[in-house]
C-alpha cells in the first residue's frame, strides 16, 4: 500500500429539498455570486427559480451565465471569467451536472490568477487559488461535486483536457435525489457509466494489499448496476434508487476509492479524443473504450481481471480459466452497458473508424499514458482498433 | 434513505514516516501548542523525541501533559484546559491511541468555554467553538483521529460519558501503520473489535435501502478480519496488514458508513457501564456485549442479522432457516474474538454478574438507549444477563 493524503472538505448535502439550503448555505461564503448552468431543463422545470428564491431570502445577490454545453467550453469559461472579475463576485454556484461544475471550477480559479485560464490546461501553470465554488446536482455522473478535477474543451482545436488541483474541491454540494427523475434515459445510462468507469479507472491497478479500496469498489459498483436496473426497468421515480446512483457517484470520484494506489484514467484519456473530436458524450466514450482497454490488457494481471469479473458480474470459474472468467466478465459488463441503451462499438455511436491513427497521436500528447500499463501511441491504436471491431 | 449532510474536513497524512511531518503540519495552525500523550510506550520507542524534533524544526513551541491513562479521566482534561488557558495554547496535539486523541478534545473545547467541562458530558451543553487537535495515532482502534465523538471517565462516580459535535473533529491525523507493530496482541485485539462494533453499531439500522453504505460495512468488516487473521498469525510486522487494519479504523468511524441512517450505539453504551465500572478495555466489553445484543434482537428483523452472517463471516443457509443462519453468525463472531485473545463473556473479563441490575440502572440514565430497538431498563439487564451466561 502507497503513503497518501486524504483531504475532502466539501460538504454534502443530500437528500429530499435540500435545494432550498442553497442561499443559507451560499451565504456562509460570499454575498455576490455567479449563477452557472446550462438555461435548459434547470429553468423549464423550475428549479431554477427556487434557487433564486432561496438565494434572495439569504441576501445573496447573483449575475447569471448561461449557456453550458456537455464537453463544456472554454470560450464560456473565459466569458464567466471577464463577468467574475469585472462584477467582483465571490462563489461561483453550478446548477446541473459535471459539465456546469467543471466550467463553474475553471471560472473560479481561472478569474484569480493574471494568465489566460488555458495554460492551466496546457500544464504550463497549476492553480495557487480559487474561489470557493458550490454546486446543485441534477445529473450524478462526473462526481466533480467533490472531486478535485476540471475538464474543459477548447473548441480552437478541439482539445479535451483536465486540470486535478486541490483547489477545484467545491466548498458544498446539494444533492437531491428527486432531481434527476426527470433525466433522459440516455442521461442516466452516461452518468452510470461515467461512475462507473470512475471507480474502474481506480480498481485497475498492479499496487498489490489495497483490500478495503478494493472491497469498497467492488461494493459500489455492485451497487450501482443494481440500482441502475430498477430505474432502467420502470424505477425512474424510484428515490432509492436513484439516491444510492447518486451518492455512488460522488463516492466514485471524491478520491476515497484511490487511496493507496493511483489510478490508470487511460480509458478517460481515450474517451476525450472520441468527445473532442465526435462530441459524442463522455460516459458512451468509455462504455465503448473500458472494454476494449480490458481485452488488451487482459494477459497482463489476469487474476486481477478474474476477479473484477467473479467480484463485480458474479462469474463463476476462478479456479478453472482465469483469462476465460475474465473475458466473460468483461462480455457481461458490455451486455449490461447495452441493456441501459450504452453503444460498446464505434459504429454503435457513429464514430468513423478512419481517424484511429490521428486519436491515437493526440492522445500521447503529454507523453505515454495509464499506469496499469504504460500505454505508447501503437498501443492506443491497438486499442481504438478492438474498440472499432 | 434519510437525507443526510456528510462534512470531515481532517486530512489524513497516512504510511511509512509521515510522523516527520507533524511539524509542519502543526504550524500550519499554531506556534503554542500542549503535547499530550502517555508519557509510556511512545516515549520508551523514541516517537516523542521525534515528534519534538519534528516541531522545533517547524518552530513550534510545546508544553507536555503526560499521563493520559485508558478511558480517559477527567481529572487530567480539567489539568489540561488550565494549563492550555494559562500559557495560551493554541493547538492541541495528542500521540496515542482514542484515550490520548479523546483527552486532547475534551481539553481542546474545554478550554475556550467558560463553564466547568463535565457540563457538556451532562448534556447540560453543547461546543460552540473549539482549539485545533491534531494527532499521531499509534494505537487503530477508537477511530477518534477524524470521528466526532469524545468520550471522557468521571472518576468521582465512576461516570463514562461521550460529546459528539462537528467541532470535535480534529484538523489533521498522522498515521504510520509501521508505528503499530509493537503492540501488545490484547492491545490490538481490543483495538480491532472497537473498530468492528463501531461499523456493526451504524450497520444494524431498520433504515431500508441503504445498500450502498451496508455493502461498505460489510467489506470493511471482510477486510478487518482477514487482517486481524493475517496480524494474529505471525504477521505482527507485516505493513500491509497493519496498513488496512489502520484504514479501516479510520473510516470505521468518520460518519462515511452511517450516511441515510441512524446507527444504533445500545452496546457501546453497555459497554460503558462495564467499563466504567470494572475499568475494563472498551474493546473487551464491545466483544462481550455485542453477541449478547444481537441474540437479544434477533427475531426482530432475522434477515438482517442472517445477512450480517452470510455477507460478512460466510455463513450459508440464507434460503433455509433464517435465524439459524443469523445464529451460526454470532458463533463465529464469538469465534473470531475468542481467537484474537477477547473475552466474551462476563467471567471471562473477571466481571462480576452481581451488579448486573446496577449496570441496567444506569445505562438509562438519560433514556432508553438505541435505535435498532429502543432499550429500556429491562432490556438492558436482560442482555447484560445474556452475556453472562
Amino acid at each position: 500500500m502507497q503513503n497518501f493524503t486524504y483531504n475532502n472538505k466539501t460538504k454534502i448535502i443530500f437528500g429530499k429539498g435540500t435545494e432550498n439550503q442553497v442561499g443559507s448555505e451560499t451565504a456562509l461564503y460570499a454575498k455576490r455570486i455567479l449563477l452557472h448552468h446550462s438555461g435548459g431543463f434547470a429553468v423549464r422545470s423550475g428549479l431554477i427559480d427556487k434557487v433564486k428564491e432561496s438565494l434572495k431570502n439569504a441576501g445573496v445577490e447573483w449575475v447569471e451565465l448561461t449557456g453550458v454545453l456537455p464537453n463544456p467550453r472554454l470560450s464560456l469559461v473565459r466569458k464567466g471569467i471577464e463577468i467574475t472579475r469585472k462584477e467582483k463576485l465571490e462563489l461561483i454556484l453550478a446548477v446541473g451536472g459535471g459539465s456546469a461544475i467543471d466550467s463553474a471550477k475553471a471560472i473560479a480559479f481561472g478569474s484569480v490568477h493574471d494568465c489566460d485560464v488555458w495554460e492551466f490546461f496546457e500544464r504550463r501553470r497549476s492553480p495557487e487559488k480559487s474561489l470557493p465554488v458550490g454546486s446543485i446536482v441534477t445529473i450524478p455522473a462526473a462526481g466533480s461535486e467533490s472531486s478535485l478535477s476540471c475538464v474543459i474543451t477548447n473548441e480552437n482545436g478541439p482539445w479535451k483536457r483536465g486540470v486535478n488541483s486541490p483547489f477545484n474541491r467545491p466548498v458544498f454540494a446539494i444533492m437531491n435525489p428527486e432531481l434527476t427523475y426527470s433525466l433522459p434515459p440516455y442521461q442516466s445510462a452516461c452518468g452510470i457509466t461515467d461512475m462507473m468507469a470512475h471507480i474502474m479507472e481506480r480498481y485497475f491497478t498492479k499496487e498489490p494489499n489495497v483490500e478495503l479500496t478494493d472491497e469498497f469498489c467492488e461494493g459500489a459498483l455492485r451497487t450501482i448496476i443494481r440500482n441502475a436496473r430498477k430505474i432502467f426497468s420502470g424505477g425512474e421515480n424510484n428515490y432509492d434508487a436513484r439516491a444510492e446512483i447518486m451518492w455512488a457517484g460522488t463516492i466514485a470520484h471524491n478520491g476515497f476509492l484511490d487511496t493507496g494506489r493511483i489510478g490508470d484514467w487511460a480509458s478517460h484519456a481515450m474517451d476525450h479524443e472520441l468527445s473532442a473530436l465526435f462530441d459524442i458524450a463522455h460516459g458512451a466514450g468509455l462504455a465503448i473504450m473500458f472494454p476494449a482497454w480490458i481485452k488488451y490488457n487482459i494477459k497482463d494481471g489476469t487474476p486481477r481481471f478474474a476477479r473484477f469479473a467473479a467480484k463485480v458480474w458474479g462469474v463463476d470459474g476462478a479456479f478453472y480459466d482465469l483469462e476465460q472468467a475474465a473475458l466473460e466478465g468483461v462480455m457481461r459488463m458490455e451486455n449490461f452497458f447495452r441493456s441501459i441503451g450504452m453503444p460498446v462499438r464505434f459504429n454503435e455511436a457513429g464514430i468513423d473508424p478512419s481517424r484511429i491513427q490521428e486519436m491515437a497521436k493526440r492522445v500521447v500528447y503529454f507523453g505515454s499514458i495509464g499506469q496499469y500499463r504504460k500505454l505508447t501511441e501503437k498501443d492506443a491504436e491497438a486499442i481504438y482498433r478492438l474498440a472499432a471491431e
